[in-house]
């Protein structure tokens, strides 16, 4: 069938809804016959708060997380310890260390990790901007706390070498009381929280 | 904590689309951090498609099915036989028999079942506007297609009431084929065309 609705205009909304992840045509269907029952300002709400996030949101230039401004609310806020940098793979990492109320410093968002299966290279992360932050000094520690992965490691592995210039720096890794092959973002938030209070220095193996 | 996310842009799109039913927090975050990596034109798209669905969006005013028109792409067909009404709940059972292909008349879209538990009397359904349907002639035959509940059969019996002023038409009900307390939109097609094909003439209890 060409159309299977009695409306383009339904047709269409399911074809854009289904397009996102995880939402097939019977639930964005679902989704769409519960929005014709809501109030047009709610779903006015709903557009206008997705098209306002798109065109508006913003990385902080410092450490590359999700903000509204050019600086994110953690690097302004004057309460956080400057002289440490956590280095993480994206704004969910981000999320999972603050939910664990232990880490106080700043943090810088690669935007992922190497994986030249997926085309990832170095040039492709914010690496060479966390060496810029380190060079402007004030830099103690960086802790990389990337997923225990492969790629992981080798990303680690690249980071290290480039802050070789900095032999003051202090290079700590995330104890490893998360199990192997984890995802970050997954771990629960005690054993996340310890292996934040327990890193230890990094050795390139 | 008040804010949960470091940016407002962010925590207000999560916060609208986890209003959806069966979406939670961790999967509207997941669909925004999705939508923030697509093209600014393909988020405007689906925002688009949202707010002319529910602004545009019409009930064709002969079956109250969901239309782009005043008359609905069924109402209006010339192929469908116009002697036959099929009265179906809402809108997935229209979808559910069309997808059947065993049907070749017109529907009526009732807009739900008597159930006075949720407060839904006869008055809040298109009761009426099937009489007058069936008032202006050419009817033969009325197909009651609602759930076999107890609400489904209340409703049954209070259309056969208000139909029995037209002694020639034929009044059917899908034969129960479908398992008691079933919902016909999740009823599977082979079950659903087979009730249509062998519809029995519906006699009040």
């Amino acid at each position: 069938m060409n159309q299977q609705y009695s409306s383009t205009l339904l047709e269409r909304a399911v074809d854009e809804f289904s397009k996102l992840p995880g939402i097939g045509r019977k639930t964005a269907l679902r989704l769409m016959l519960h929005l014709l029952k809501r109030e047009e300002t709610e779903v006015d709400a709903l557009a206008e708060s997705i098209v306002r996030l798109r065109h508006e949101v913003k990385h902080c230039k410092v450490c590359h997380n999700i903000s509204d401004d050019e600086v994110c609310a953690i690097c302004a806020n004057k309460m956080r310890d400057d002289s440490i940098i956590c280095v993480v793979e994206n704004f969910q990492d981000v999320l999972a260390i603050e939910a664990t109320t232990q880490f106080h410093g700043l943090y810088h968002v690669l935007g992922g990790v190497i994986s030249p299966m997926d085309g990832i290279s170095p040039a492709d992360l914010e690496i060479q901007s966390l060496v810029d932050r380190v060079g402007k000094g004030g830099v103690e520690e960086v802790i990389l706390a990337l997923s225990s992965t492969m790629e992981g490691d080798t990303t680690n592995f690249v980071i290290s070498r480039r802050l070789e210039a900095f032999p003051d720096l202090k290079l700590t890794v995330l104890a490893r009381g998360i199990s192997i092959n984890d995802e970050l973002q997954y771990t629960d938030e005690v054993t996340l929280g310890r292996s934040i209070v327990n890193r230890t220095p990094f050795k390139a193996s």
